[in-house]
């Protein structure tokens, strides 16, 4: 099965929650809208998809993953669908809905790190809200941050299988999630997780842990892996590193 | 099976979506936190069951659905795990991820919905944001609802099973969660609503065919619906009703 992934192809974004998880599953992707338009992949291609007039099951926004004949949306979802066939899930139920509510919590965590540079509109630049997000990043830092971090790393302090992975003794799409989270705040807010980092060493060790993997080092040293910038989610404006 | 539902008890809140499916379903539940203190239940109880020291499975945040040994958090993975127990599912896999990518896009609106009150910090009071609500509202109730209502009366045009459900043609969970924001959205932007509505007649009648399922209806005038009120998601603040 080759998969199509339809997402922004000038950043990580949470396009970028999928294309971890393809890259440890070793699957066979495609990331289209990275593709050069000639042939017959680009943006051209994600927006003809998206705007395929006799498409049952509309998305609402990239990123979508095209499997065969079917399409999945919302990055949860999608690491949903592709939890079981990449090996990045337990296999009991149970086990794979306490994976799901992990990464619903890190998709919880991802929109407040993005709202604090855009705390009053997703379509207005950074500058016209920078009053705001100067308010809602300094509560981010010292409010809602530690209360995530906190959370994640009694996550791992209380995994009666060992303290390496979020949920059992192998990783999961939620321990690449949470890799990339970290990846993510140490470009966006690089004062304030110094200043953390120390009250969570299990977090910054599962973070070690992931970028070891054979696939993810070797994804995250290829051309494939886009550069953080201020386009993305996680965005360094250094006035908002409380 | 019998159900244990943890949420604050004073709203509806994102416990609702949770409340009307179980509703729907016709399962046997109970609201923990709304009982009686004395029965050893009520808001003790709730933080008893979120403290639990030797919790490997810890909760981020209520709500909460107990099922036996099994503790199930974060809203739409409660209705993951519920919609084939309760039958507010379809039968196939591809069918389920497209009711549970629905359920997530609902996610992202509420989220959107609570943030015009709330556009700087949960933890401080709304006439602690005002402007900021203000400016926030005003993009919301001019650009992300037109968007996302467009979006999901396009679900509806597009279902090949009729228009009477988002997916199917049987009412998903999906479906009473849509219900439940339409009614969120009219308490908290009346004004706004009474503009849009025109614009969406097939969210409106689905509103109207949910509230008339015989089990939404008898819940909808028991006193186990609790009333809309300013702690909640949804708040009327006449100033934010563009």
């Amino acid at each position: 099965m080759r998969y199509e992934l339809y997402y922004w192809p000038m950043i990580q974004g949470r396009g970028e929650f999928v294309r971890l998880a393809l890259e440890e599953g070793g699957a066979d992707y495609v990331d289209v809208a990275r593709k050069p338009e000639r042939g017959g992949m680009g943006m051209p291609a994600m927006f003809r998809l998206m705007e395929a007039a006799p498409l049952a099951r509309l998305p609402f926004a990239p990123p979508i993953l095209k499997a065969g004949g079917q399409l999945v949306a919302q990055t949860a979802n999608i690491l949903l669908f592709l939890g079981p066939r990449l090996g990045l899930v337990p296999d009991d139920e149970a086990g794979r809905l306490w994976v799901h509510q992990l990464q619903l919590t890190i998709a919880d965590l991802v929109t407040e790190a993005h709202d604090t540079h855009h705390p009053i509109a997703s379509g207005l630049y950074y500058e016209e809200q920078k009053p705001e997000a100067l308010r809602r990043a300094r509560d981010f830092t010292a409010e809602r941050l530690p209360k995530f971090l906190d959370y994640f790393e009694s996550v791992l302090e209380r995994n009666p299988c060992g303290r390496d992975w979020l949920a059992g003794d192998t990783p999961t799409y939620a321990d690449l999630s949470m890799f990339q989270v970290v990846e993510g705040l140490r470009y966006a807010f690089p004062k304030t997780m110094k200043r953390l980092e120390p009250g969570y060493p299990l977090l910054v060790a599962l973070h070690r842990r992931v970028a070891a993997r054979p696939r993810i080092e070797a994804y995250l040293k290829s051309k494939r892996r886009i550069a953080f910038n201020n386009e993305d989610v996680f965005r360094r404006y250094p006035e908002l590193d409380g």
